[in-house]
C-alpha cells in the first residue's frame, strides 16, 4: 500500500521532515507569521513552554549566584563598534532605528543582536574595585537579527532569549564560569527536555564574534541534522580593554577583568520538536509541557462524569501537577488527535464504567500504552508515567544520536556516509580552517564541535592528510 | 539649628524631593542611566522588584483566565496607521527602523510603543467564530516612547510593562473584563504595595487613543502630586472595525467583536519610592520586597555568631521568607545605612550576648521599632511584623491621600488650594474640554479621573458655572 503524504492533519515526517516541521508549529498552535517578514508571532501554548524553560533555568542561574537586570534595547552606532572582530560579526545583521519621532537621529542605534556592549559599558560605570566582582548577570528578552531566511523558532529575525553577562578579576574563574554554564545548559536539555547533548569546543572558525573560545551543546534531531542548543564564551580580557573596564586589585594596582557570555534561545523549542515529535504531532517532555495530563470525560452527558472530571481535575492540580480537563462538546475522537497534536504526555479517560468501578484509562503520548488505574492510586501512578515518559523520550533520542555517529578517515567517507545517513561525521582534524572551508565546500557539512570526548581515530587529518591531534565533528546544521 | 539639605546620603525629601527621588533611584541601586538619553539600566534590585510585581500579577491574570503571548517588537506604518485616532497619539512619539543590515527598507517599521496594532493583526488570523471568544491574551514587554524628558521609572524612552489585550462577542462582556482589570490593579496596589487608590474614568481630553473610554487608578505622592499607576481601556468595536476582525455567532451571522486592552508599567516602582520612601532610603512594602529580612551578624569575629546567622538565615528560607545574611566585612554602622537606603523591611540583628539568651533583635525600617524575639518564636515573629509593615506603610500611606483631597467651588480656590498644599482638587465639572484647558492653563492641573465615589458638591461647573452633574478630580501629576 502506497504511504499517504498526509498523516491525519499533518505531513508524514519520514517522507517530508521540513513540511511536517511547519505543519506541527501551526497545528499545534505554537506560533503564528506575523506581518513582518521572518518576524512570529508566540502563541500561548508556544509561550507556555517558554515560560516553563524560563522558570527552570531561571532557578538553575540564581542557585549559582546570578541576577536578572534589563539591559536597554538600543545599541549607539559608536558603541557596538568599539570590539573590532564583535561588530564585524554583527553589523551585517543589524536593524538600525535613524528616526525618533519626525526627527532624524544624530547617531543611528541598532537594535540589539545581543548585548555584550551594553553590558560592557554599564560594566565600565559599576566595577571599581575587586570588591565589585565577579558580577554575574543574566537577562531575558528579544533579540534582532535581520537575517535573509526564516523558520518557525530555528531562525527568526527576532526571538527570545536569554544572555548570560559575567566579569572576574582572573582568567581561570572566567573560564570556569564559561564551562560552569555548559554544563548547566548540558544539565538542562538531558534532565529536562530529555535531549542528549554532545559538549565541546567550537572552532575558530565557528566560534562567536568577538570570543576567544566559544563551549556549544550540539543536539542530533530526527533527520539526522545537528541543532547547536546553547553556547557559552570565554572572552579573555579583549572586551573589558576595547570598553575600558579596570578594577584596583586587593594591591591596589589597576587591572583588567576577564568575561563570558552565554545564552540559550527559543530555537530549542524547535529542538524539542524535531527532537521528540511523530507524525500524530508534538510529544513534549514532561518536565517543560504546559499541560501535563488532560483529563477526557468519556460519554460526559451521563449523571456524575463531569463532577467526577472537574474532581479528578482538582486533585491533580493540588498535587502539583499541570493539568487541564476538556469538558467542551467536540467529539473524544476530536480531543484525542488534539492533545497527541499538542503533546500531552498523559491522557486521563474517565467514563461511567470507570467510575463504577472507581478507576480510569491513563494513555501515554510516547508509546500509546494504555492502562487501568484505580483513581486511589492516581497521583503516584501519573507521577510514574511521567517520569517514564522522560525516561523513554531520553532513551529513544539517546539511540537515535548514537545511531548517528559515524568515523571517516577521508574526506570522501565523510562526505558519502552524510548523503547516506545524515547524522554527526566524526574525522580527525589538523586544525586549519582551509580544511573546514573545503569540508564545507565539498561535503556541505560545517564543523560542529571539538568535542570533549576525543577519541584517537587516527593520526592524520581526514581532509588534508596532515599530522592531527584533534578529532572534530561535522554535520548539517539547522 | 538650620536643616542640612544631606540626611545621610541623600537630600532631605522636604526641600528637594525631586533630588531626594534621584538620590534614592541610585543609592538604592535600583537603576542606572545608559549611553542613549531617556534609556535607563534595571539593575538586580530594581529588576528584582520588578519580577516581584511581576510575578503576583501574573499569577492575577491567569487565574482570571488570561494566557501569555508575545508579540513582535515591529510594527509596520501601514499597520499602525489603520485606526486614525491611535496612530494620531502615538506616531509622534514612535522610533522608526529604516534599515536592516546595509538595505533601506521599503516599508519603515515602527518599535512599539503599545502592541494593540499588532494584537488586531493577529485577532484577525485566529478569530473566525464564536467559539474562538473570548481572547483574553496578556504580554510582558518593553515598549519605546520617544518622549522629550524622563526621570527613572517615571518617564523612559524603554520601559518595562505588561500589555492585556482581550476580544469579546459582546461589549457587555468586553466592559466587564475592562472593569475587572482595574480592580485587579486596584487589589494589587493596595494589598501588595500598600499604595491605596482612587478609581474613575478618564475624560475624553485624557483617555487612551484610540479608546471609548479608560479607567484608571491614581494615587498620591508624598509631594502631594498624582501618579496615574494603571489604566485600562475598553475600545468599543472601532479596532476591530479598522483592522476588520469579524465572527460569526450561533446563528452563524457575522458579527464585529469588542475589545479591550490594559497595562501597567515600571512607573509603578516609581510610585512605590515616592508613597513609602523617607530620608534614610527606601521603604518597601514588604509583599515585593526583594529581601524581606536582613540578618545582620554583630561582633561576627566572636565563636558561634556567624554560624547560628547563617543557620537563622536557613531556617527563615525554608519557611519561605526571602532572606539574606550580610556578613561582608563591613560595619555593622555601614550596614544598618545601606540596608535602610535599600528599605528592608525588617533587620535582624544577632550578637553573641543574643544568642547566649537564644534571641535576637528584630527592627522595622518603617518605623524604627526594635524588639527582643526569642529565636524559637522568630518565625511567627517575623511573618506579624511584615504584616504589620505592610498594614503600617497602608495607613500611612492612606492617611497622605486623605489629607491631600480638598473641595473647591471655583477655579481660583482650586488654583489657591493646590499652590498652598498640593493633592488631589475635587470640584464638580460640566463635562466640557474647554474647562479642563482652562483649569490646566490657569491653575496648571489635568484631570486625574471622574472617580467612582462621586460626591454632590454643588450644582454647578467650577470653571465655567454652567450645570454639573459629575465630580472631577484634578491634580498636578507625575
Amino acid at each position: 500500500m502506497a504511504k499517504e503524504k498526509m498523516v491525519s492533519q499533518i505531513t508524514d515526517m519520514e517522507l517530508d521532515f521540513a513540511q511536517w516541521y511547519t505543519d506541527v508549529c501551526k497545528k499545534a498552535d505554537l506560533i503564528a507569521y506575523s506581518g513582518v517578514k521572518g518576524v512570529f508571532v508566540y502563541r500561548p501554548y508556544g509561550y507556555a513552554l517558554w515560560e516553563n524553560i524560563q522558570h527552570i533555568l531561571d532557578g538553575m542561574f540564581k542557585e549559582s549566584g546570578h541576577e536578572n537586570v534589563y539591559m536597554p534595547l538600543l545599541i549607539p552606532e559608536s558603541l557596538l563598534q568599539k570590539e573590532k572582530d564583535h561588530v564585524e560579526g554583527f553589523a551585517p545583521e543589524c536593524a538600525w532605528v535613524t528616526m525618533g519621532g519626525s526627527e532624524e537621529l544624530e547617531e543611528k542605534l541598532c537594535i540589539r543582536p545581543t548585548s555584550e556592549t551594553l553590558f560592557c559599558d554599564h560594566f565600565k560605570d559599576i566595577v571599581h574595585s575587586w570588591r565589585d566582582l565577579p558580577v554575574k548577570y543574566n537577562q531575558w528578552c528579544s533579540v534582532l537579527r535581520w537575517e535573509k531566511t526564516s523558520r518557525p523558532f530555528l531562525r527568526h529575525r527576532e526571538f527570545l532569549w536569554q544572555e548570560g553577562h559575567t566579569l572576574h578579576a582572573t582568567a581561570q574563574e572566567a573560564i570556569a564560569e564559561t564551562e560552569g554554564q555548559l554544563e548547566c545548559y548540558a544539565d538542562f536539555c538531558e534532565n529536562y527536555l530529555a535531549m542528549p547533548v554532545i559538549k565541546g569546543v567550537k572552532t575558530d572558525k565557528e566560534k562567536f564574534s568577538g570570543a576567544e573560545r566559544t563551549y556549544t551543546i550540539e543536539c542530533m534531531m530526527h533527520d539526522g541534522k545537528a541543532l547547536q542548543a546553547g553556547t557559552s564564551h570565554y572572552f579573555g580580557d579583549g572586551f573589558a580593554r576595547a570598553y575600558d573596564i579596570r578594577f584596583t586589585d586587593k594591591n591596589n594596582q589597576l587591572q583588567v577583568p576577564f568575561e563570558t557570555s552565554w545564552g540559550l534561545s527559543t530555537r530549542l523549542i524547535g529542538g524539542i520538536i524535531m527532537t521528540h515529535g511523530d507524525n500524530s504531532g508534538l510529544v513534549l517532555p514532561p518536565k517543560v509541557a504546559p499541560i501535563q495530563c488532560v483529563i477526557l470525560p468519556i460519554a460526559q452527558h451521563k449523571p456524575g462524569v463531569l463532577d467526577a472530571a472537574a474532581q479528578l481535575r482538582d486533585r491533580l492540580k493540588k498535587a502539583g501537577f499541570r493539568v487541564k480537563m476538556d469538558d467542551s462538546d467536540q467529539s473524544p475522537g476530536w480531543k484525542f488527535a488534539e492533545y497527541e497534536m499538542k503533546g500531552v504526555p498523559v491522557r486521563l479517560e474517565v467514563g461511567p464504567k470507570d467510575l463504577e468501578q472507581n478507576q480510569c484509562v491513563l494513555v501515554r503520548r510516547d508509546n500509546r500504552e494504555k492502562r487501568v488505574v484505580p483513581l486511589a492510586e492516581l497521583e503516584t501512578a501519573l507521577a510514574e508515567t511521567l517520569q517514564a515518559v522522560h525516561d523513554g523520550l531520553y532513551a529513544k533520542a539517546k539511540a537515535n544520536l548514537e545511531s548517528h555517529i559515524f568515523a571517516a578517515s577521508t574526506l570522501e567517507e565523510a562526505r558519502d556516509l552524510q548523503k547516506r545517513n545524515g547524522g554527526f561525521i566524526k574525522t580527525m582534524w589538523c586544525g586549519s580552517e582551509e580544511c573546514e572551508t573545503k569540508m564545507k565546500d565539498e561535503a556541505g557539512m560545517s564543523s560542529r564541535c571539538i568535542p570533549f570526548a576525543q577519541e584517537h581515530l587516527g593520526d592524520t587529518c581526514a581532509i588534508c592528510g596532515k599530522k592531527a591531534e584533534k578529532m572534530l565533528y561535522w554535520g548539517v546544521a539547522y
